[in-house]
């Protein structure tokens, strides 16, 4: 069961590449890595903080979620404008700050990125574009393929989930970590199965939802970063439809009196620890409410994933399966995830 | 203008007791605080978790603020069911807890006063209900009055910010803290006064907005807790009107694109080193919808408030600011804030 299945083909790159089926990362991002990982390892860090905006902060909060479960370094996540004006007192030299946009370009996400590094914190910029503000404001870089043939495990999640679980092992050495990234290789296949798997219901979820014009999402532990990148990022930018992500522990402390026969919820049923606050939260919406929509994330295909490892490889696949859902909304309400009405038509 | 103005009446209440016109903290409840802060200077702190559920978590989030801002402690806030459930591995002998329910009675924060202190932790419980099940729990008891017609310094307000002030001291010395410590007395009559003067802005509010299906509601900084309050507590669960509070940073990360000329939105420009954030947002909104309205925390009556100490007193003063504009939804929709669907009738 536990077996290394990702065999180690590079130890140039501090071992961190494992080929699996024929699939291994690059070893130039393999190497940022490993830089990252020298440097935290020669720094005495007492806290790391993660830094972005939107659906890349969301993207960064599983580093938070993971670290805080299992280790004993405080983290935190700030989006970049607060953590730039609320300035917090425990950001200096032992301070490891990792920052994320897609493009590089995000103002707040670059000026936290100086800001962070004037003080003398460790900075590390995750990007697509290696060559951007974002990645030059930083002493390091965590570049990842976008949309160029490459396999997953050069694309925004198999780098991101190797940077956090060999982080993990800095932090507080576990044999789980390192397998986690020996079985990362997978994931560009799991992803596309996933998809497979989760194309139908998407679509009915599309072709029954499309005169909505707000539908809640729900999720607890790690997934709650996906509700909110599923309400900010699908919902409200890209499709224009209210929305609000609730956490599930937090639904009946106020929300849960929305609720009715047609208010629509998207609710994502975790994987892991807490479970149980989301099945409770289902339990009464499917009750009150005729428009209730399920992903169950233990339902997701997780072949050559070992057991114990699930819980963390859940939220890597969660964001595609969850693609879909809005993917399928914008297919039956004509209403392309690319339109913008404000972005990229003026200055604000 | 930095002049003590509140007298120091108690000492055997460590200094804690001071009189302003007149008002000042009943013994007994300053004795509950002075004993807390012995607990935490006979401890080596660590860190510092604020638990509980809905509007509770949202107010003892302040303190979560103000110690990231002012201090090196790392400082959380979880809703209980998740920390519970996620156990962050950094909760142990060298833990603050400080859990909050109005009654006492809210389950989940109960079951984590329990979780807590079976892992070793200092467990502080603030609740109107000294005899309560959460007060039990606990090693500690911050008890505050509620509608007894004692003054605001006895009440929720009074209470918590007396404690969080002496505990940023505990933490981080610094005669700032105690300055503040020393004009909460005034903290009853400028409620009063802030209510006064923001009750016709308010109707005008509740009489514009009553027929709206979904208001957002936008903060940062320390008011976004109030923002979260608002939308959870008075708009979703006691009003039935749709929302979501918008961290006015996040805003131009997805969410902005919802805006429209029809979309309301409750904006609170904050007063403190956030409020920048505030004023970006609204300038947005206010060019592209009808429907905004705005509270600015620096217009505030903050009569015998130390100019440098305006920035711990907003949050204290905003909440009951804020409850006017939900009074006059209540009002003018002739739905009451104590209608409930589901609380109160049956199990969930």
């Amino acid at each position: 069961m536990k077996q290394e299945q990702g065999t180690i083909i590079e130890e140039a790159a501090g071992g961190i590449i494992h080929e699996v089926q024929g699939t291994a990362m690059k070893p130039e991002h393999a190497n940022q890595i490993a830089n990252v990982l020298e440097a935290v390892k020669s720094r005495d860090i007492q806290n790391v903080y993660f830094v972005a905006c939107g659906g890349s902060m969301a993207s960064l909060s599983f580093g938070e979620y993971f670290i805080s479960k299992e280790t004993e370094v405080p983290s935190f996540v700030y989006t970049a404008n607060e953590f730039i004006h609320r300035n917090p007192k425990s950001v200096g030299e032992n301070t490891l700050v990792i920052l994320r946009s897609h493009s590089g370009t995000t103002p707040e996400t670059v000026e936290a990125a100086s800001f962070a590094r004037e003080k003398g914190a460790l900075t590390v910029s995750i990007s697509m574009e290696a060559e951007s503000p974002l990645c030059q404001a930083a002493e390091h870089i965590v570049h990842y393929n976008y949309k160029d043939g490459s396999d997953a495990i050069d694309g925004e999640v198999g780098i991101f989930y190797t940077l956090i679980f060999e982080l993990l092992n800095a932090l507080a050495p576990n044999e789980k970590y390192k397998r986690v990234v020996s079985q990362l290789p997978n994931v560009g296949e799991l992803i596309q199965k996933n998809i497979e798997q989760f194309a139908d219901a998407a679509n009915e979820f599309g072709k029954k939802n499309k005169r909505e014009h707000i539908i809640y999402t729900m999720a607890s532990g790690a997934y709650i970063h996906h509700a909110y990148s599923f309400t900010s990022c699908l919902l409200m930018e890209m499709l224009w439809i209210h929305s609000n992500a609730i956490h599930s522990g937090e639904f009946f402390h106020g929300p849960f009196e929305i609720t009715d026969y047609d208010v629509p919820f998207l609710v994502v049923k975790g994987a892991g620890t807490s479970r149980p606050l989301d099945e409770r939260a289902l339990d009464f919406v499917q009750k009150f409410s005729d428009k209730v929509e399920v992903v169950d994330i233990e339902t997701l295909n997780y072949e050559g994933v070992d057991e114990d490892l699930k819980e963390y490889f859940g939220p890597a696949l969660a964001g595609s399966v969850l693609r879909l859902y809005a993917d399928a909304l914008a297919e039956h309400t004509g209403h392309p995830l690319s339109v913008r009405r404000y972005m990229w038509k003026m200055d604000y």
